[in-house]
């Protein structure tokens, strides 16, 4: 039996979402055991008129509300009966919950893990690591986006490995094309820092390396996965989430000005709701931590019962996928600095 | 009489583009003097059959090429009657000459002007402003954007004032509300570099300081200065150009994927063509290096006559608001650190 925990507060669908995305992946996954966290009163009154299998399903109750502008660090430390901290802590201290999902905010969750959860052994950072849709078809993962600002080049080579085996474990992607994010492609392009890393990735047969990558290739699908600092790996990843809402909003409102154009986006109905789709990040599952002791999948705050769902399945898939295993041998393979 | 140098080999459409851009700018500014530096026979057989004031134009022979993957350092060192390096150097020794355009490889322009040319007294380090362009009509800077990809708080602070003078002065834009790129909205968010800006930009009356950006809020149109390090200014801006066209170019396939959709298109055909010169980058301006001892704008490698015609009278801005004076005097009411 696999034990997944899902916070189930935090959100903006809470806790429909979470309680709906549980339940369908319990049906999907027999083998599957759901620990759902939050108001009890609350929980059992959504669950009242759902059918599931009670004897996969545990509720541990976690009252406490986390507001949408407290301090990560004050959540942590004040919050301990929220759903998020109270799942983190579990998670620690239960060694049958083998993973937790949470749609709940992203500087909390990291934070979160990263005081109260060990590391996987040899891992000197756990880093986040998200995955965005390439125009392909195709994904690629971003690691580090956010739980790092400040890196050495034994931090991104080890974010290169972890992401490595994340892609090619959860996604089936045979030997990920790994990137340095960097200003340009030369090797000697970018700070000493991404310089010393260019070249101990080429040093590193653990991991497929093709180069820098300049950011304005992300979505082209020549890459699986691209390694940077937590800084200007989030700078990524927001700006292209950003400059696809953006574009979609006034596209939208552009269409709206005029009547020959509201005719015209009738015919191309279907595909509009195809191309917001394809850009709806929560189609794609969760950002996971790649190194902490145990898996933690952030979902998106706006994720519905689908997508939790889908974060449910990709917390499955690692654990069954024994990530953190390979993790921990792929890493012993190389010096690492304890820092 | 203003003097403005234009680089007229390097650029896709040179020298075609460059040419009949600075023609243009010589029939709208009667006081602009234009010197063309490149091949002279090329550009006097160019020449031969257009109209402009014989007086305000001079052609500086300079017929060494830059290949495309040349290394911007040896450019500078080896190149130097190429048509670019030859125009830093007559813009450094020249005293008649107040600012040169280039629409040749932004690495040897940067690197070439950081090298040869002075700094404004009291700049540490110049810094590289590309403008991109808001939802709500307005324009945006990010200022570092590739020059300096290791910096401190102290230079973050003078990009901060070069990049607001340069908005009000050459945009119109008062008091430009200026944001620190950050991965986070709160003042503590970031690395201690970041934490220290905040501080400092808080503590700098010369600049409207509005606190921290989230990357995905460049184009909101709430700012109109971003100050970033040039690693990551560099990240925001590619990644935004590379996402809007990739977007683009998505559209474009699909809509040719089906007849209905093309039928579709055919309806809302004005509407993306105006979405398509809205996000051409050309249409804004070139980039500009802020805080060398004379002005350089460095135009898209794509851009047509009518681009290069706006660098022209970008650089004419700049030199007539004297923006260079405005900044060493503004400059000089802090306490700066030699670097």
């Amino acid at each position: 039996m696999i034990k997944i925990l899902v916070d189930c507060f935090g959100g903006d669908h809470c806790p429909q979402a979470p309680v709906e995305g549980a339940i369908a992946a319990l049906k999907k996954n027999p083998d599957l055991y759901v620990i759902l966290t939050g108001d009890e009163a609350i929980l059992q009154a959504m669950l009242a008129d759902k059918t599931y299998d009670k004897d996969r399903l545990e509720i541990v109750h976690a009252p406490e509300v986390i507001g949408c502008d407290e301090k990560p660090t004050d959540v942590v430390r004040l919050k301990r009966n929220s759903s998020m901290m109270n799942g983190i802590i579990l998670l620690r201290d239960r060694d049958d919950i083998a993973a937790m999902v949470s749609t709940g905010s992203t500087g909390a969750l990291v934070t979160g893990a990263l005081v109260r959860l060990g590391r996987i052994p040899g891992v000197i950072r756990p880093a986040f690591c998200p995955i965005l849709p390439t125009m392909d078809g195709g994904l690629v993962g971003i690691c580090d986006s956010g739980a790092n600002v400040e890196v050495t080049s034994a931090h991104l080579r080890q974010f290169a490995i972890m992401a490595s085996l994340y892609m090619e474990n959860v996604y089936g992607v045979k030997s990920p094309r790994v990137a340095l994010l960097n200003v340009g492609k030369e090797a000697e392009k970018g700070d000493t820092m991404r310089q010393e890393t260019y070249k101990l990735l080429e040093e590193t047969p653990s991991v497929n390396f093709v180069g820098n990558m300049e950011s304005r290739d992300l979505l082209s699908g020549n890459y699986n996965v691209v390694v940077a600092d937590g800084f200007s790996g989030n700078v990524l990843v927001k700006t292209t989430e950003g400059t696809a809402l953006e574009l979609l909003k006034k596209l939208k409102k552009d269409i709206y000005s005029r009547t020959l154009y509201k005719l015209g986006a009738l015919l191309m109905k279907r595909m509009f709701m195809e191309e917001k789709e394809f850009m709806n990040y929560q189609n794609y599952g969760g950002s996971v931590l790649l190194g902490t002791s145990k898996v933690v999948v952030k979902g998106h705050g706006s994720s519905k019962a689908v997508a939790v769902e889908k974060c449910i399945e990709q917390a499955y898939k690692m654990e069954v996928s024994k990530l953190s295993d390979k993790i921990e041998a792929e890493i012993s393979k190389y010096e690492h600095y304890e820092d």
